[in-house]
């Protein structure tokens, strides 16, 4: 018996409950979970349902093809382990919260590679036993510093995300275009406050109360793809940024993680710059 | 055209998604949002649709009925105001919040009366021409003072919920069956913690680091009914119980008025002393 | 036996805890709170001592002018009831809850009247018999309109705080210099995300996960003044704006009571366009 | 120049800050932070400062000792790294975070082993060139295993705290004594609530909606020791007890790092079965 994560989105109309429902029962589908949502300002659906029956997957696709209207994006999923790689530059909280997650068997991913521009986590992802390649920025333009970590990418056929866990360098359009929606970003920042560099020393000189984390898909403009994910931690007059960044470090793991595990169980709809998250 | 509100829960068997969204289908009714849930550990469905159509609130009812199985409790509602009384002894704050709101217009509700074993907040009550009765437990047993309470309200032909705002008495199960899973209680810590008197003594007491407040509906035994909702604040060394009852209070209020909005827009499922909410 | 709070702030040097502390000594003052904090980047040093004992205001002002360097500000204030001016427009939600607070003798304060430029607030605020004055804007500039306001501002000898509680128009420089350091606004954003008009709306278009509420002392430019706090809460994709203000406003309430309260007990010093609290 | 963290509890009385001020001012000492509290209900005074200057720990010590009521216990602390062990079961997330953070400096300590009462966590630990010792406690009563731990611990000199990084076994008196307000543990509920074993499962059992972490000294009555440190995050009906634990092992992880870090910087205060942290 198999199970899969059934994804739909298409333009709304009468009926499209009823017509996915009806297919998944007429074979012999138990559905698990379903989650649906409408986006009337936009006139959007959305639908995830697990099932799990005796079908194929290509089967399952091509019905649900057949009765859906053609404005319908359509997914059907079987669960296994996705390939991810982990891109980071010096800081070890990010990348080590994934690995210990790894390690623990929590995450239904392999990690490929870690890719850095700095050799100096190259001993702690060694001691994990994956891949770390360092790929200095130094003496290179950005573009063929790009191009030397899309070469590295080339030799990965299959990979479904690709994680900055704290990379602090921007990318090109080049590179965000070669992997759509599938970049997951983690902002030291609450987004949309504290754009760009050094959100920390931002906000202690604007005296805010709050500070945050924002995990999101990488899109063009720095800072401005769909965010998946936020979280906050209070603080006082008495914390100068450095002890922002510091107590800011545990919310930015929190939330890398749990935007990469929303992603890994094909949770997340991007739609018009945001996200639905089922 | 007529809005309804549809709330089902049934043992789970295949096909029930596909049963209910092909009536609603069939009879031109149009899915304005969609909950599901199902509790594989008690093997039980729950659903909230939002619909609108050409259609009679019995015939809707009779139709789903017919289609589904036994085991079924089946609710089609009408959004209308619903009537609500207040209970209260001398504190303001949970009071004044649902005042406030019910002045703005925000409550779907009329509040027919606020009954309180005090007049101390008779003169606000009166400020917003809502009627108010002084129902003294003084030189009273618990029962005769009840059946005082009873009495008064059964004046009120159809009260959908008592909402129990900071009323400091513990109400006996004749009264609490009287009213099943009709009367909401806020609890000024964070339930299953500091069940009783004075549950900020107990928190300053135990040295704490959070204080919470719980929203609940009432059942037999003290502050052991349905949780619908809970928040929290986070407190230190230098909150004496005292601080903590007036921080305290700003949770409270919300918490409780969360809690009355989820009752009033039929969003709340009671069921094995829990609440499942859309 | 006489209570006072004692606020200092100066250059930092070697020795003011020890100067103070042996004038409290000296004078046979008993310290009930001490609070101290040096901003390290700016050489800066604050305290807010809360002390008992024989002796008079000017006196205990006087003996710290005489050991204090030159840099020092001193407030010696005995505690009472401050007076406060509320300006709206016409949401309740702010309004209510100050009002509640103020009625259960919450506040530290008087409120003189509330000011608005419309009269829908009027008949919610005359129940809690306090002057309503609706001063209109509609046919006037806005230098003309503040003309105004300051005109019947300037009929209240003793204003303490001005609380733009929901006051939904900018503030001219003029207005806000008559007022420094005293006009205390609630911003219904995270700021500094979301500056200017309808935050809600710029929230949900972004598409954020979080929104906030900050309440700060009001500059010459727009939402940029002191933050005094915030408050945030989770929201999700299937908020539209509108739920995200009718969700918002709960901590909006909150947080500019909470501010309110911080300002009344003189817990606050402005600096550096920053606040330091105690 | 030394840098000392002085730390003074007493019975409260007036002139302790004048004396200890003076003090400092006279020894030429400067104070870089200074937090104080007066505990009234039971007139205990708390005072926690870290200056720096020309003088030995042990003269520092003796002239706060000369000066200060017979009441007072004073600590003179050079900071330096202190001296951990942490004890673990099978769990992976809390001796993870804890062994990323000592990888990246984060940490003021030594981690001199991890000892288990099983193998499971051996790789992991290994990686980190950190001594795992591995004491089953099967076939053995728990005085028994017990006596095995304390004879391992004996190896170590200068142990300053045990870290009970998801330690799954109840200590008995005899060893909680040995090491009294120095072991700290993390217990994966909102303290008071669901004391003891399988916390989620009681959470989910109760209809919670919001579960915690707490971190705390450990005293003879289990999970009844002086709390340190809590957070809490929001959960809903569809949380089984599972994913209950999934998404609490994200804040347990979180406080008990916390709970360390202040540990470590000699921030806590252990009084009446309570802690003032500054």
């Amino acid at each position: 018996m198999a199970q899969y994560r059934v994804l739909i989105d298409a333009d709304d109309e009468k009926g499209l409950v009823h017509k996915v429902s009806t297919l998944f029962y007429n074979n012999d589908l138990n559905i698990l979970s379903n989650s649906e949502f409408v986006d009337r300002e936009n006139n959007k659906f959305f639908m995830r349902s697990v099932v799990d029956g005796e079908i194929q997957e290509s089967k399952l696709e091509q019905l649900l093809l057949d009765i859906l209207p053609k404005s319908a994006n359509i997914e059907v999923i079987a669960p296994k382990k996705k390939n991810i790689i982990l891109m980071v530059t010096k800081e070890m909280h990010a990348l080590g919260d994934i690995l210990i997650r790894h390690e623990a068997g929590e995450l239904e991913a392999n990690i490929l590679c870690v890719i850095s521009n700095y050799s100096d986590l190259e001993s702690l992802v060694q001691k994990f036993d994956i891949p770390f390649i360092a790929i200095s920025h130094v003496d290179l333009q950005r573009a063929q510093h790009e191009e030397k970590i899309l070469e590295c990418l080339a030799n990965y056929s299959d990979v479904d995300y690709i994680v900055l866990a704290k990379y602090m360098r921007i990318l090109t359009p080049r590179f965000v275009e070669a992997y759509a929606d599938r970049i997951i970003n983690i902002h030291h920042s609450f987004l949309p406050a504290f754009i760009g560099a050094n959100p920390y020393k931002q906000a202690y000189d604007r005296g805010v109360k709050i500070i945050g984390a924002t995990s999101h898909f990488v899109n063009n403009n720095l800072d401005e793809g769909p965010i998946i994910d936020q979280e906050v931690i209070h603080v006082d007059h008495a914390y100068n940024w450095r002890d922002m960044q510091r107590s800011g470090r545990d919310i930015e793991k929190i939330v890398l993680s749990r935007a990469l595990k929303l992603a890994l169980e094909d949770r997340i709809f991007v739609y018009a710059n945001k996200t639905v998250i089922f």
